[in-house]
């Protein structure tokens, strides 16, 4: 367990799968104004998949090191909301994290820079003075105004509710060749799990996707306007892409599709 | 008429039904950066349905309390653009409203927090030296520079137009048993206007929908995976759902259709 | 070429075809704000059309004059992102514009208002100490940290690379009644390139669009909901729209199809 703070910067992410044609993500920011005004609030997304945390995860790994030290991130994908489900915090690289206990921090959990994680429950959020909490909205009820104190600096995460030791922080590949799709964003880029640490002995040039071999090339732009390609993208993460097209719709995309990197040999 | 005057707190929120394809918001939010820099700007929603002022106005009645005393709200779903529809205001709980006068602010003037209303033209704005002011974009060319002024403090709210008090402040509900939906958010659950209060003496505890009965319950993990269930809702209202699902797209539901709530006797 | 300086205000705005579905846009606002956290940051729009720059062009043209002399404006509508392709500025009215070099900054070119304009590399920013720039995402490794510097007064846009005289600023419209759609909105209607000064003389008050003769009308109020209508819009352009209604799904219009102004003659 990591012997340093936390401290804040002011700044607030939010992550969630609310959508923009709903007022939840506005409320959320109201709630926050009402509790510590000088918070700066920076929306990272709001259309993520919903009621997968998994994807929620895998961007927020990717993302904080883009914000400002002692930034607190908070992500709300929470298909549990209501339930028994407990709330999770973690450190990382100098940020706080606050999300639902349900998978969502797991990548994190598992990353390098990984410093801390705890638990909690409603009960041990006795000293926000939460007033009436819903069983549907606690993006807004429990959420927004925890991490509208944790910037202002004056609720330690560290003091949380009951400090855990991540089960899956040694991650084991089967085998190194083989992924999936993780996301596919709006470009209809298909996101995979294989990083570029797994090209590095420059054995695998290659990618199978759907029955096609596809070359791993350098930028979009090696290839020509409407072909299918692949290229280490800017997340370090194998991408499948159609140049200025959708790979999505061309392959009829599915998150969780198998890849597989083809050998050179 | 209330004697409180409204205090601003430099907080402005702003409803539309622009959508995100467009730079409308963008460009509204400049021109109340040009009017008033220390303006505190909060998006609410703009992707409501279009063309529906009621829509808007049943959110922002529901929103209003998280956000911060003295807060201006401005909501433009403005179908009557450029015609001779004059704009509203109303003080609602020491917040302003500022609408076109087209049914947008008829939930709030019926609630119980309602202070006072008044309804203005263009030609009761000249001290806002508005310059050219287009037919169809008044967010931009009216609306933006009046509440960055009302948000400055420089203009008083309750010196615009002419008092009104509003029609429909007894709102009699014909059948306590009767409503329809109001509102389908992004997650496809269907929000009615049966509110909580209805519930009280637990004579209602089953809901009618499609000519299917309903149960309602306390939280959406009462139910399994992709099972219909209703639910009280983190805004009051009876709320029809399927868990993990979507409502909308299981039932072809639209907003007027109608519910009943089905006695327990 | 203009001798007078840019003099930031520290407004930024941000335009991209990047959606709402990914932390594209969260992430280039974290980045802004490691480098300059007093950065006051607008966005324009992020739903832009993907892979289309004059569309990007189109809206900047008409928006910049509603924001605060001093403001940078960063376009990032970018489909050779990773090639050779340069990145421009421009200075027009007093603001500074930053995107790829690929016709985005055309139209503003071609503005009375243009001052300057100029094209630099990635070699020209060697005194931003970007770190690793991905081939995928300048967006967030190039023209953040770029605009944050910029806004901050930090590095003089002038004397970004080399200065050009933009090749099209004297345009010919080779006949005054001829137009195309330039950019269908969310509301879906059609605006044109056929501003309001090719009707000074009165000569044409009909516009022809998909075998349609449309009268052009005041206000949108001038005709029946449902119906067909042509209006000079906020922008100063002929716009064709279905009142209260959709004119894209009616007429299946896209981004190119021809409009003509009809005599009255």
């Amino acid at each position: 367990m990591s012997q340093q703070s936390f401290i804040p910067s002011g700044y607030i992410t939010l992550t969630t799968d609310f959508g923009a044609c709903d007022p939840f993500v506005g409320v959320m920011k109201g709630v926050i104004a009402q509790r510590w005004a000088a918070a700066n609030v920076i929306d990272l997304c709001h259309g993520l998949p919903k009621y997968q945390p998994t994807v929620a995860g895998f961007w927020l790994t990717r993302c904080w090191p883009y914000f400002s030290l002692g930034t607190v991130h908070l992500a709300v994908v929470d298909p549990g909301v209501g339930s028994s489900r407990a709330m999770k915090w973690a450190l990382v690289g100098g940020h706080a994290f606050i999300a639902p206990d349900n998978g969502l921090l797991e990548a994190l959990e598992a990353s390098v820079a990984w410093q801390a994680s705890g638990t909690f429950e409603l009960s041990d959020l006795v000293c926000l003075n939460l007033g009436v909490v819903s069983s549907t909205f606690h993006g807004r009820d429990v959420f927004a105004p925890l991490v509208a104190e944790l910037a202002a600096g004056r609720i330690r995460v560290e003091s949380l509710g009951r400090p855990v030791t991540p089960g899956r922080r040694a991650v084991t590949v089967a085998n190194e060749a083989l992924g999936s799709v993780q996301v596919i964003d709006d470009f209809g880029n298909l996101l995979t799990d294989i990083g570029v640490e797994r090209l590095a002995d420059n054995r695998y040039r290659k990618i199978l996707y759907a029955s096609q071999v596809i070359d791993i090339k350098e930028t979009y732009d090696s290839s020509r306007v409407g072909e299918v390609t692949a290229i280490v993208n800017s997340w370090g993460c194998v991408e499948i892409a159609v140049v200025q097209g959708n790979a999505q719709q061309r392959f009829g995309a599915a998150l969780g599709d198998p890849v597989s990197l083809v050998s050179s040999d």
